[in-house]
């Protein structure tokens, strides 16, 4: 299952993605299921050297620009609150655009890419350097492209210590 | 890909799964990413026929009930706000959950099987109905089992409406 070859990578080089790698991701994100199928998100697809710049600021982490593109998953939480009121724009929204980035890290190792997915910026910062409308919010960045290195994925508690099963 | 097969299946065959299988979903589950690779999750596995009506009863939907198995994905929100204050308990742990989320219902399509992503249901009522400790929140019900439609999927937005490419 590609999803359990997927890794977190932070060492891209510098070759650019095909258009059709990029469509290939941006597909796998704008079938993410979501709350009512609301689709309460926007992705930014950034090649812009100095916006990757500033969004490697914005997120304090170098290698985000050493990407060639970085995708802003960004949510619309008023989308999400006018079908859903507070749970939507407190949850549901966050759980859609999650699935949406979990989508696109899975179809970049199914590509043969590799991403990391970058929750830790600022988000005031962050939208600037996307130029963002008002109300939408970054909510992940994305960098993606050619692994320059095969980290041995991080551990994981066991499933003993995370998995209940109910059968009475 | 298998991630653009999946649908949202809500008329499910009593056959249970195999151990194989729902030893997969959970995998799939434990090797999401998370914020500082916290994992601050818990997956109860509901075959238990009474708790499967309780959870549907929670959700107001009964064909919750019909799925051999109803995986209830629960954060720990303490678990992130421990290492990330706020924005853990707001943001990442409901990130997290939502990719483990994902990741199930993308296993479930390459196993042949289907699922649906429940996320409105009274959480008060799904957490005694699963009997959870307190910290435990549960924020998805995910039926799984055979599946008796295989419906169209819904549509999407146009990718025009919710892309944008920042290249300069």
């Amino acid at each position: 299952m590609a999803l359990l070859q997927r890794f977190s990578c932070r060492r891209f080089a510098p070759a650019p993605l095909t258009d059709s790698e990029m469509g290939h991701l941006l597909e796998a994100a704008r079938w993410a299921p979501s709350a009512g199928n609301v689709q309460p998100w926007r992705f930014v697809a950034v090649t812009s050297p100095r916006r990757r710049q500033s969004l490697a600021r914005s997120a304090g982490q170098e290698f985000v620009a050493d990407a060639p593109v970085v995708i802003a998953v960004c949510a619309v939480p008023e989308e999400s609150a006018r079908r859903y009121g507070e749970r939507g724009r407190s949850l549901y929204v966050l759980q859609d655009t999650a699935a949406a980035t979990q989508n696109i890290l899975i179809a970049a190792s199914e590509l043969g890419l590799a991403s990391c997915w970058v929750g830790a910026f600022d988000e005031a910062s962050a939208a600037k350097a996307l130029g963002l409308p008002a109300g939408w919010r970054p909510v992940a960045l994305v960098p993606v492209g050619h692994p320059l290195e095969a980290p041995p994925r991080r551990e994981r508690r066991p499933a003993t210590e995370i998995v209940i099963f109910l059968t009475d």
